[in-house]
């Protein structure tokens, strides 16, 4: 089966966003979500081209949507192929493989027995992901599944990077580690960087910086992530819209005491009220909210830390790849944040960063050089497509079983 | 009472540290500890020029080693001066000073109550530094206290680096920010650095890092810390003896879960079984050992790992001031860790770092330049003098009221 269709499918807890797409062109054909599986008030948003409906039914499960989901992208009205064996394979994006798997491999009993062991490393995000990946296997039993991992790209880091300074049998027993995430953002981006200025990924040192509602930024040597951000869980390192990033281990206990939280409730809190909306009072997560209020101290406060955390990571790459050629933004703040961008890029002189604020100013959404011919470190926007990446592995898993 | 004799004191919860010693040339008359403070078989041990005494006692309480010790600074046998007039004053080393106090200050009531308001910011250390002061006053009621805080030279610490992004509130009304540790060291050697090299350390940037059985590295601009990577508490930051650094904050609730700690046991692992000491299975958490034993991979993978977390805090710092004139070594590695020297420096040639090998061999345990006359950053070794710093504003402030 040889169809460079695929149907891109990321699989949340009450949630199921898919994308229809041609994975050699990257065209789309048809791209929503699903919101609300399982909880009153269901409904499923479907794009086709500038056509977007929205159907409000009772998805009592991920399985319903599927079934759901396949007959829409075949029916007459709404349709974008003619019949489901179109559909050259389902592509699953999964947070977390665990400590078998980086690589994107196809789905088996096997598989799914290894991704449910994991559980306990990303139990909010693997259950539905086999959720989704079931719901496919049912709906559709002739198509093949493929499961792309976040952590993948990050599988040749270091043993000097990856590890923490815990006890050995800690890393060894409960494998905690860097795992890292965003993986299939940090690859493309890296590597659509070097398609775009017609040089070898192979050859360079790239730091690629994937900022939006979850931020993380990686050391990408010889097209290989050597360092990320995002550790054991996508908690650590740049300041998020609700994740605090690098804080003292122990400010945990000393909240969890003192709020008398439990350290899960504590974690929670990090996770989910702390960051840019922690920072702004519980006002403001998003980065436009911020730029937008930068008369509230809070918000200019906010915005200084996390350009502040943004260039001490961008330091400390430079460090542990002894030396950088390109910085690489996307991500929603990446790609639109023009002030952020600026702020990160104009303290970095050091370096021999010279941002050219105009052609910054320019890139909004699309890809772009944002440095001046004289900068010693080429400075770009490249907006991610994770999607396409998922598209892509998936094609070549199928192809190659 | 003009004299240049301080007692420097830094008193634990069953020790006390003393020297008493010129705070105008650093001379040290006296220098020692009591051991075992209200324990079974305490002794205070006593260096008076090359001759060391122990003297095995009863020290039942701080108060008891006060007297004890002020007897034998003015004994026939063993003292080095004629009267207990002759001290000018008690400098004590306090590592946590809260939100009120990071400048030197004359101890009063008002301050004792100011330092047990502090306590749950320190609480294995302030209730032992007030015993310390409350058991001088108590047995030469004529000499005057000064605490000299841990945390005052970073005092001067922008905001967006000594917050965290938690709930604001977290920080007003708990006080949870960055404080910084290890003060006193390194305003140490980032000025006597200066003076070595007859610059002006108001026009410099340098980075100093201490290295010990604790680890702290700052960004030291213009004289002041503007940045430093310890944080709430002691434990965050680089990797030390037994203490795990920077760790992504959700270890904590995994492992609190996984080995069925509490929350506050689980801290205890990370400060007392993690670091060098939890990376080698329990065996080393000194230097001297791993870099003895690197044919043993947890040793040297341990060393390495310390290494790259120096390098990455290196280059965030070089971001922080945007620009770097100057590394200065110090503490027990940092004076005496040839190896440890080598590797961090010589994987930093991207930043015109030219590591002078030879140079930094003979560099042990005395100050010296480790860098080629090349290097775009000078790197140096500078022995630390907390003591010589406590007693130097504990002067100061003495003649000022």
């Amino acid at each position: 089966m040889k169809s460079n269709k695929i149907l891109v499918i990321n699989a949340g807890s009450s949630s199921l966003k898919f994308q229809l797409m041609d994975a050699v062109t990257g065209e789309v054909f048809a791209k929503g979500n699903a919101e609300r599986i399982g909880i009153k008030d269901s409904f499923l948003t479907y794009k086709r081209n500038e056509e977007k409906t929205v159907f409000n039914e009772d998805f009592k499960n991920h399985k319903v949507v599927m079934e759901y989901l396949l007959k829409l992208l075949v029916s007459e009205e709404h349709g974008v192929i003619k019949s489901i064996d179109e559909i050259g394979a389902f592509g699953h994006r999964v947070v977390h493989g665990g400590v078998k798997h980086f690589e994107p491999c196809l789905v088996t009993d096997e598989v799914i027995k290894d991704l449910q062991e994991a559980v306990d490393l990303a139990p909010l995000h693997l259950p539905a992901h086999i959720m989704g990946i079931e719901a496919c296997m049912q709906s559709a039993p002739s198509i093949k599944n493929v499961v792309v991992f976040d952590t993948g790209f990050h599988s040749q880091i270091p043993e000097k990077a990856f590890r923490y300074a815990i006890p050995k049998k800690d890393y060894e027993e409960l494998k905690i580690r860097r795992y890292g995430f965003h993986g299939t953002s940090h690859y493309f981006i890296s590597h659509e960087y070097a398609k775009i200025v017609g040089k070898n990924v192979e050859d360079l040192k790239i730091i690629t910086a994937h900022l939006g509602g979850g931020c993380s930024i990686s050391a990408v040597m010889g097209g290989h992530s050597v360092d990320t951000s995002m550790g054991f869980t996508p908690l650590e390192g740049l300041i998020m819209g609700t994740r605090s990033g690098d804080i003292d281990p122990a400010v945990v206990e000393y909240l969890s005491l003192k709020r008398n939280m439990t350290v899960s409730e504590t974690l929670k809190y990090l996770n989910k009220q702390s960051g840019m909306l922690g920072l702004t009072d519980g006002k403001y997560s998003d980065n436009r909210d911020i730029e937008q209020n930068l008369d509230n101290p809070d918000c200019a406060l906010a915005l200084d830390m996390m350009c502040y955390r943004i260039q001490k990571y961008i330091g400390s790459y430079i460090a542990a790849m002894n030396g950088c050629d390109a910085i690489v933004f996307s991500g929603g703040i990446g790609e639109r944040g023009i002030l952020v961008r600026e702020k990160v890029l104009s303290g970095l002189t050091c370096f021999g960063i010279e941002v050219d604020k105009d052609a910054n100013k320019e890139v909004f959404g699309n890809s772009g050089r944002i440095s001046t011919k004289n900068s010693k470190i080429d400075c770009y926007v490249v907006p991610t497509n994770e999607e396409l990446v998922i598209a892509m592995e998936t094609k070549k898993i199928v192809e190659n079983k």
